[in-house]
């Protein structure tokens, strides 16, 4: 399991008429997360993208427990407990400035060929910089 | 039982580097969906907020089975198959412009006093509108 | 000269804090606005970036007079009185639900080649539809 | 005068087909540096704001020269060479990775009494804040 903490300001454009942070952007907030949690263990999303490996969303689940206002830090914690295999899921919390959980999200990404746009296992680089975090992998 | 169709073109602004409309957008596609099925059958979301009846989203589950892109006309039906109480549950399915289904999504909302900002029943004029489409209510 | 009125409800998730549609929304507003301008004399722009030609902005310029709200239905007039050359100039006149005059904007376009990405002359086609409302060209 | 430099890094919903970070997205890249421009001379917003005073934009001029593109950290310098008024004038220049200028802009805002939504003049501690970078003030 690996997990890690990204930090997000909110965006006044982000806000909504109540005051809230938009749950719209909350599908952008979980991707910068879960791409500074790859950068954090040495992927460049953008890098295996031109390398022809696409990994697009297939599913995205979110609560919304408590709001998030403008200007608050929200923290973004991204979770790996699965080994990734074809699909790759990944969960998340979000915590408000007062560090109350306001949000869960589940996603569950495809790893996808960009020449042929077919499922692929991961690459080979991408599942070595996750063995560290693994003892047992399929 | 409730469907309204809703059609949407998906803006430049909205597309991205892999030329999709990006997921990030369909919260918005849905919400707009959502108010247009509800105009459809003489409720105001605008009108029910001024009045003091909020209806945020608590949960939000989307899959993104095929991708539309820049200048597409997607079609959003918003299904209402459960007669609301405090939580008002809708699912979603969006068809791209060949009417395949691209996505199905389903939303909980809750109904929120905006005073007191706890829930509430459903206001007797939302339930009213609805009651044409649904024999047995609680 | 030619104008075109394209009409625009304002969206739940574009609203901020102060209960205005945000102001980084009009630059898609005025994008989305300029593409059913061409579409109304026969001009796709997707077909045209298919082929190769790109619009990419150059310059843009608004003001912001008043708000527009939720779900206001917005006009915005897009104004061609410059026949184009390598750049495509355009203004535009936004009007609220009263129709009060509530931004004004201009854009700076420039003919790009996809290929080169080297600025270019419009496409025949292009100003062929434009031709009918200019007596003089250059 | 005052100069602040904010970083930003282009996120995935932020790009477009063409795969530039969109356009539309500069308002809100400006709005980020200007809240941190103020948050840099001990002003936020958000207090402001909270206290009755609001400073919506009045006009926004941007050139687009060239693209910046996702992931992408860019450098927006805000410049504040001019003593506020009622109008606060404001001007932007956009690095890219590479240290190119990719984009200018000017903003006005407009301080504004929340309450009776009408201009005023900058209140007393904003403008202390800012008397240290200006010799003569109006």
């Amino acid at each position: 399991m690996y997990t890690f903490e990204t930090k997000i300001r909110v965006r006044y454009a982000e806000t909504d008429k109540m005051g809230y942070a938009h749950h719209s952007n909350y599908a952008s907030y979980i991707e910068e997360a879960r791409t500074e949690m790859m950068r954090s263990i040495g992927i460049s999303y953008l890098e295996m993208e031109n390398k022809g490996v696409m990994l697009p969303v297939l599913e995205l689940q979110t609560t919304f427990l408590k709001p998030a206002f403008y200007d608050d830090v929200i923290t973004v914690k991204t979770i790996v407990s699965e080994y990734p295999s074809i699909r790759f899921k990944l969960s998340y919390e979000i915590y408000n400035q007062k560090k109350e959980l306001m949000s869960t999200a589940k996603t569950t990404l495809v790893f996808v060929n960009a020449e042929t746009m077919k499922p692929m296992r991961p690459p080979t680089f991408f599942l070595e910089k996750l063995d560290q975090f693994f003892e047992v992998k399929d």
